[in-house]
C-alpha cells in the first residue's frame, strides 16, 4: 500500500457478521471505498445498500483493494480464506496489507505471514475485544501483530475502528494478546460465578453483596458488567458461549505448544463443555452461574 | 451501649496487628478512648504511649468497654477470645457490642451471635477488605452481619474505620460475603497468573499486554494492581499467602455446608498450599505466579 488519499485506497472486507458489519460502515463513514465478501451476501445488504461494492469471492476482494480485512468465524474459515487456491494470498498484489481480525491461532497467523511475505504481502494479525457495542461505537482495543512498518501503514483503519490500538509485537503477537485476554477471562468468569452462588446459597442478597465487594480486591469488568445479568437470570449474548470455547480451544492449543500448564483454563474450558452439552451454545458466557 | 458521646464511649480493642493497631488508631483520633489488650505487650506500645489503656486480657478488657472490637488471627482464636472462660462474652456487661472484624468462619459468627444473645450482648461479625493501607486511611470496606439495631449503633465507628460500609443481613452474613469477596479473589487471581505467563511464554512483553488487555473485559483489580508487581518479581506482601490460605479453608469448609462446588476455589487452595509447602507462606498472595 503506498501512500494514498483514503478515498483512493480500498479496502477489502471479509465477513459481515455483528462485528465485521460496523467495523466495515465506520470505515465506509470514514471515507474509504470497501469492497466487500460475505459466505451469505443477505448479510451484506445493508452495506451494500450504503455504497460499498460486492465482490463474488475473497479472492476478487484481494484483486480489487490495497488492504484486505477478515473478520470470519474460526481458524479453519480464516486459512481457507487466506490460504486456499481462490484465496486471498493468491490474488492480493504485492504491496497489499492484509489484515486478520478475526480471534484465531497464533500459529496460523505466523503461517500466513510468512507465505504473504514471500508473496510481497505484509499480513498483520489483529484480534479485537469491546464486543458488538465495541465495533459499534468504534471503540475496540485492537491487538497487533506482524511488522511494525505495516502496523504504522495500516493505524488510520485501526483508529476509526477502535480506540485503545496496541502493537504487540511480530507476527502472532496479536493472537497470543488475545489468548491472554481470554485466559483471565476463563477463571475471572469462574471466581464471579462461585463468588456470587456461594453469596446466594449462604442466604445473602448477591446486590448488597455486589455493594461490599465490587469495588475493591476482588473486583473486575466481569463483576460489575455481568454479575448484574447473573443475579438477574439474563444470560442472552454478550459473547457467545460457542465462540468462547472457540477461543479457549486455541488458547489451550498454544498454552501446550508453549509449555505452559494453565489448570484454571483447563477448568473453565471443561465447565464451557458442559454449558454447550446442555444447548448453551448460544447464550452468553455469564450462563456459567447456571453451572454451579 | 447507650448513646453518649464518643468521649463517654470506652470501645475496648483486641488484637494489635497491622490492622489492628491501624482501625484503633483511628478510633482514638476520632474521639473514643480506647482500653486495649494484645497477647503480645510490646505491640501495642505505640497506643499505650497516644493514650490508650492497657488491659491484661480479653475479659478485662470487656468488663472496661462498652463496644468490644476483635481483630484476631484465626476462627480459634476468635473462639477463644469470645467464648472461653475468661473470654469477651463471660465478662462483657449487658447491652455491650462485641464486634469481630476478623476474617473467621460464618458459623463461628452464629454461635458467638447466639451466646452473646442469650447474655443480652450484641454480637456482629464485621470483617473487612482493604489490607493495612485501607485500615491506615480508614477506608476499609467492612461487610456487617447481626442485628440492624445493633449495626446502627456501631455505624458511628465503622465510619471512622471504613468507607463502603454495608449491612449484609443476620449474624453470620459479614463472614458470608467476605468469603464470597475471597472466592472471586481465588480464581481472579489464577487468571491473572496464567494469562501472564502465558504472555512470557509466548514472547510478549507483559507490560504491553497489560496495555491492551487490562481495561477490557479481562480486567480486574488483580490485574491492575497486582499484575505489574508480578512482572517485576516482587512478591512482598500486600496479603499473606498464610492468610489467604486461612480464609479459603474457611471457604471451603462454609462451600461444604452449603453444597457448592467451588472448584475453582478448590483449586486455589490446591496451588496456594504449593506455595506454602515451598516456603512461601509471607511471601504476597500474587506469588502464585511463581507456581506457573
Amino acid at each position: 500500500m503506498t501512500a494514498k488519499n483514503r478515498s483512493e485506497t480500498v479496502v477489502g472486507f471479509i465477513g459481515i457478521g455483528v462485528m465485521g458489519k460496523s467495523m466495515a460502515l465506520n470505515l465506509l463513514n470514514g471515507g474509504y471505498p470497501i469492497h466487500l465478501y460475505n459466505r451469505t451476501k443477505e448479510k451484506a445488504r445493508e452495506l451494500l445498500d450504503q455504497g460499498c461494492t460486492w465482490q463474488d469471492s475473497p479472492a476478487a476482494v484481494a484483486a480489487a483493494a490495497d488492504v484486505v480485512i477478515t473478520m470470519i468465524g474460526s481458524p479453519k474459515d480464516v486459512e481457507a480464506v487466506y490460504l486456499s487456491a481462490d484465496g486471498v494470498l493468491a490474488s492480493a498484489r504485492p504491496g497489499t496489507i492484509a489484515i486478520d481480525m478475526t480471534t484465531s491461532s497464533p500459529q496460523l497467523a505466523q503461517r500466513i505471514y510468512r507465505q504473504a511475505r514471500d508473496l510481497h504481502i505484509s499480513a498483520l494479525d489483529a484480534p479485537v475485544s469491546g464486543g458488538d457495542i465495541g465495533a459499534r461505537q468504534g471503540t475496540l482495543s485492537i491487538m497487533v501483530g506482524g511488522d511494525l512498518e505495516a502496523f504504522e501503514q495500516a493505524l488510520p483503519l485501526f483508529e476509526i475502528m477502535g480506540e485503545n490500538i496496541v502493537y504487540q509485537g511480530p507476527a502472532g503477537s496479536g493472537q497470543h494478546c488475545k489468548m491472554a485476554n481470554q485466559i483471565a477471562v476463563a477463571s475471572t468468569m469462574i471466581g464471579v460465578c462461585e463468588s456470587l452462588r456461594y453469596a446466594e446459597k449462604a442466604g445473602l442478597d448477591p446486590q448488597t453483596v455486589l455493594k461490599s465487594i465490587a469495588a475493591g480486591a476482588a473486583g473486575s469488568w466481569t463483576l460489575s458488567n455481568l454479575a448484574p445479568r447473573m443475579i438477574k437470570g439474563d444470560f442472552g449474548p454478550g459473547f457467545y458461549v460457542k465462540h468462547f470455547i472457540k477461543d479457549m480451544n486455541i488458547a489451550l492449543e498454544s498454552c501446550k505448544e508453549i509449555g505452559l500448564d494453565a489448570r484454571g483454563l483447563a477448568l473453565a474450558k471443561e465447565l464451557y463443555d458442559r454449558i454447550a452439552a446442555d444447548g448453551g451454545e448460544y447464550l452468553g458466557t455469564h450462563a456459567l452461574y447456571q453451572q454451579y
